[in-house]
């Protein structure tokens, strides 16, 4: 079986066990105190060209998501994100549990627009009867989307104008921002997002490390004390130095982004090949996950032989499947794929 | 420099970071489902005895006790636990933070009595007016103590039959488990724990791995829909097999036992040296931390080549400080200290 | 300007405050403990032909709506509600201050259908990933719901059915609940809510009292400890009495019902002549809200004389409006605001 | 049975129930908006010296400590409160419910030095951990004390230079306020109180009126978006002109004050007559309550026709027991208890 039903199924570039290995007795303070996590912070605010921002690891998205949030609103505040924002639908309540309400935008693919944020604050501020409501004060976005979809620079300049007319925190959630940046399509670079966003994260999970989200704040506001909350939620790793030393190994030598453009390659060798088998495409990703739309058949030939997720029964017979690539893809993998699609009979998987 | 100040400055026993490399391409499932967290849930159990446990991993601490207790208490319960609890004093209102009062029970060595628990128990139980006040209904224990002592079996057996007398739920923090269990004084195995307690966990960070705790719950009340609350509370790890890798290595061949060994034994040398240099210990701590009162002429003279952790400024001109030993302890470390503590001169650090 | 935009622009019913005076000397313990509260409850439970169900007073809806499900729910479970509900849109995050989700069901006229709640039960316990997600755990609804409809007998059996089947705690809001049980059309009594819900409450402040909601819990898991709640979340009462006896002047000799016939009468002479007029109607509600759609101009022409409250701008030079009776309007309002109808010109307010 | 056990054991003022009823077909907007409450806020404002506080008014004392205190904290932030205060104690967890530590100050009178809370405030601020802990950042004390102490001007002024130094909000719940004011001993009046502390709250629950507490906010940091905060905890209340009636009455002609006195000589009446008798007080209380320490057979006797609470059982055969007076104590009650003091036999309560 081949696994290409998520991006972090495999462990992490072997260079960062390497450096694990090579570092193991060194003796260091806790809690991301030490040198390895001083200079990976040195490393990201280069990547990202942003000199003053603070910078914190956690250990993972859900965890960051949630510290990020619960740091930068008062009680009665919420945060507007997409209806398929991972905040508001795959954190089992965590923004919640911080007390906190998650105000959905409607939403196709993943994205949400500037007018739709602006309609949001403009009812919510008009509105006379305000105070029984809650009031919207973070946005979160994610850096590529849940859907593989990304944000134009235009668009993000956009979505960072209106915040910031209406002094609401801009928050992008990058998980998986090593694909977006290495996607041909994108035009919105590390540097763009500093300069744009209130806070974002640089994913490492679904990025060649083993664990770890790196967190860019560059609003005063949202700096303060914030070492307070990692450690109230539970993300402050007590030997931070493998936070670190991961960063430090995927920051060095433009490794971060060589390692997503990998994995955006062979994404988009199998989109070109459901592409070209005639499978519509539920979303058109131009990053490492891929949605094409199957029969029941076509699941089962596949089901043999590739793990794929299973991502929405169209209820027509036909399910949109997600097919992710990562650092760790081996394009012998994606070969066996193409050729097995290509031998796959004809005439199912109608048209939308 | 060479460190005592803590007992995480290095970073695992080099057979976990083989094993990472040797399965580093491996593709496993996400959430602690693979094969690796499998094998190492059937370890733990084997080493509790505790065949009906389940075992949950988590990365930290913090991050384990309070989702323990968010998911046992309900809103208007609280935590009883020794005024110097790391819940109490050292989790940034973590607990707090998930809506529970900790309700302190004063402690001068880290533990608490039966007749303490009992006492509280009636106080709130009989209290007319109970109803103003927090319903205790877990009690927090860490065994060993934050000031490295530890329950005897009597004890633990006392604290468990006041906590089923009332309806409390037991939990032991085991941080540093390994340091107990290693203590030649110690009569409490981990099958005892999982015998007395409704839930504890086996602390991974400290004792060998990089990062990590395994959580065995026994008592039914606290399994269902456990999973749910670790990913609410950011403690579900993308890639679980991370988890489940490290715990086979502890918990293959006595490992998790040998290195606790090693540490106690590097431990138990430091305290005899100071206790033949006539400094008295402020805890008498039969594990891994250790806790002379010097005065500051000695601290500054050990302090140039020794890192270690200022305790409590006694107020007289003496203080207590901490030593910790580890798995990680070199052996000429301690000779070096033990040396050179023979050397200072005599005459300072009054008798208490 | 005669007032009709809410339901609560008076005191209350003459009565009770006759029996504050009368009884304001008495001395009486705190807390709800009197026999104020004793002989209320008394008759709310024969109210209800619900002999053993638990009897709360509470002082308001949002505090008795935040305090019910925050007893009755764990940290990862949340409330399945209309998107319309008063709490998931009109109490400014309260129930997510107590740390749940409010998960909404689509409705346009305030109501949820059990097909709607039985496909998200089925969704949520189906979907493999489901820990991932906030598990649905009660179902709120309001009868009658925030835009004046009702729940026929029939639909709240099934809903009660379909909640039994998953083990999901069934409330319902009844903050205007005299106005559902007076409306010719209801054929859900007191009793009926009691035997179907686990729990409802019995709204006071807008139905008579001068505040004050009694909140009836007939399932026995969410009796334990509710008073510890009750204090927790500032709900208890310290003059306990004043919620007593303003129940047990609504309880006795029909009062309540007398009182709510009055308004729902009011607002039927209301309906009839905006209907007359040719107004379409945004929801049709057989209670004490009604709901017309009226343009601009009649809105200026009404408006002198009237206050009303503006519910929705329709966006084609139309507003759906809405107009409250309650127990204290009085006829002759009701009489000059019909009259003005009349003479209102011809010709505006186009039909949906 | 006469009632000393508490001091809301009757309803209110005359005067409020006859301005009730006066108002009560008035047709007012909700929520506080009304011109009663705009009235009530200007009394208040001039009453405490204080033209630019924002007066909030709430139903009771737990609903406004933790509403304040939700309001002025970040997550990680705790409030320093004496270990006796209301909200350590007897607020079922309000505190904490909203997230929040609270953080106790040994107290054996009710109240805390300058000195302790510059010793707590120091010891964080110049903890190499402190990010390890609950940050300090809010000192609530109550005036007067749950045991009926007072704070003097100069103890105010240090508390509030204290504060002021380490950026501490300084809150005072005077949920008993009036009795403070009225004390012989008193030397601070509400202007005082404006002008030392960010926030405080005048008692009326327990000072006249039915029910209610009137929040005023000197500090502009603590203003904005106030009215948020209370709707979210369940405190804006719908018919808020009930609110704003009775502060009417109290601030009018010097009311507060004058019913004040009363309780506060009807107190003293009994203390003078407990001291008499040679009974120990546990407290030395200037204000309405009084708290005599008696042995088992006094108790008894005076049990059979007055109540009064059981404070403390002292362990040698006495207790402390707690008789209040309020604005609504009748003098023949009082000269009835003297009169059964004096004739109670001699040689019991054995002095401290």
């Amino acid at each position: 079986m081949i696994r290409f039903d998520c991006d972090y199924s495999e462990g992490c570039i072997p260079k960062i066990l390497e450096r694990l290995r090579d570092t193991n007795f060194e003796q260091n303070p806790g809690y991301s105190m030490d040198p390895h996590c001083e200079r990976a912070r040195r490393l990201i605010r280069e990547f990202c060209d942003a000199p003053k921002a603070d910078v914190h690891f956690l250990v993972g998205g859900t965890q960051t998501n949630m510290t990020l949030i619960a740091a930068a609103l008062r009680p009665h505040q919420g945060v507007l994100a997409a209806s398929t924002g991972h905040v508001n639908v795959h954190e089992s309540g965590a923004i919640e549990a911080t007390g906190h309400k998650v105000l959905p935008l409607p939403s196709l693919d993943g994205k949400v627009t500037a007018d739709q944020v602006r309609e949001a604050l403009d009812a919510h501020f008009h509105d006379p009867h305000a105070e029984h409501t809650v009031q919207p004060r973070l946005l979160y976005i994610s850096q590529p989307t849940e859907n593989g979809t990304i944000y134009s620079l235009k668009e993000l300049t956009v979505l960072s104008a209106v915040c910031r007319e209406y002094g609401v925190w801009f928050y992008i959630d990058g998980a998986r921002l090593g694909y977006a940046l290495a996607a041909p399509e994108n035009d919105a670079t590390a540097a763009d997002l500093a300069r744009l966003a209130d806070a974002f994260y640089i994913g490492g999970t679904k990025v060649g490390a083993l664990f770890g989200e790196a967190l860019v704040l560059t609003a005063p506001g949202l700096k303060q004390d914030f070492r307070y909350l990692l450690k109230q939620r539970g993300g402050m790793l007590a030997k931070g130095r493998l936070l670190g030393i991961q960063f430090e190994c995927l920051m060095e030598d433009g490794e971060y982004l060589a390692i997503s453009r990998h994995a955006v390659e062979q994404a988009r060798r199998m989109k070109a090949s459901f592409l070209q088998k005639g499978w519509p495409l539920l979303y058109d990703s131009p990053t490492n996950q891929q949605f094409p739309i199957i029969d029941r058949h076509t699941m089962e030939l596949l089901g043999e032989k590739y793990s794929f997720d299973i991502w929405a029964d169209l209820g027509d017979g036909r399910t949109a499947v997600r097919f992710c690539a990562s650092w760790a893809t081996k394009p012998e993998d994606v070969d066996a794929l193409l050729s097995d699609i290509q031998t796959l009979p004809e005439g199912g998987t109608p048209h939308c």
